[in-house]
């Protein structure tokens, strides 16, 4: 399965792609769309569709994972990054994908092996779990995170409704 | 010219439909596009964003306006707010119109004459403006008020400009 991972942003939404095959990884491309601050709000939006609708028709993803929002307490950057996050939720299910969606902790901890972990550190574990994999900036850093953080639980799931299954076959 | 006025929300998202000619308002269309609360959230703003293309290929409006958003004291309805809205500045813009943003009390103060009209006043004034116009629901009352608010002000905007051009070969 390809998917694709996003970190939304209304400046700058990250985007990766990898391929998941059994247990192992692999990396595809990575990159972010950014939208021009001079424009106005609704343009700057079409900016993320277009930069993000590309994406899916360069990669054909099978599957999106999208950054749950941390909720700031500043509410005008809460409603910048919501109308963000709106295009970010919407493209992939434009285009038939399920989307999944992964908060900060649960993506940190699925990488690092820790809720808490900062900037460099998953960064640096982005590159360690994905070889060869030459990250553009931090926001397809981030983006690769929730490839991985949903490769991770999406997997869990599969084995378990199969050994559920399989439990329901044998009862 | 023919305005499109929508009140953006993840439940509902009211639109109304109106043709302005010199001074004259005229109703045309009004509704409200709606999420189904079961589906996931990608999934909603996917309904969001297809009822509000079809409100636009249905009507063709020339220009569109959407409420500014009143940021809420809790995140998390700003947070969904947000992400609503993304959707209803997004589709215009995809179908080439501009999109203005007005505040709510500079609707109501467009609409009732004062910033601080409560619902039921916005609805019966906007039946007032538009005779004969059948009000959906409380969601496409508030998507032609807005409406009537880019009238004013657009029309405004026109007659400043225009009166500007005329000073400017004056002098």
């Amino acid at each position: 399965m390809r998917l694709l991972g996003l970190d939304p942003g209304l400046r700058h939404t990250g985007w990766g792609i990898i391929e998941v095959e059994g247990n192992s990884l692999r990396h595809l491309g990575n990159g972010a769309v950014a939208s021009d601050g001079t424009l106005g709000l609704s343009e700057r939006l079409v900016q993320l569709y277009d930069g993000i609708n590309q994406v899916i028709i360069d990669w054909q993803p099978t599957e999106a994972a999208v950054e749950e929002t941390f909720v700031n307490k500043n509410p005008v950057s809460t409603l910048k990054l919501g109308q963000a996050r709106g295009i970010a939720l919407l493209v992939p299910s434009l285009h038939g994908l399920a989307v999944e969606e992964y908060a900060p902790n649960k993506i940190k901890k699925s990488v690092v092996g820790a809720g808490h972990a900062g900037k460099h550190q998953i960064h640096a574990m982005v590159g360690m779990l994905l070889p060869g994999c030459k990250i553009s900036n931090e926001h397809a850093a981030d983006a690769l995170a929730v490839a991985i953080c949903h490769a991770h639980y999406a997997g869990s799931n599969r084995s378990l409704k199969k050994a559920t299954m399989m439990v329901g076959r044998s009862t």
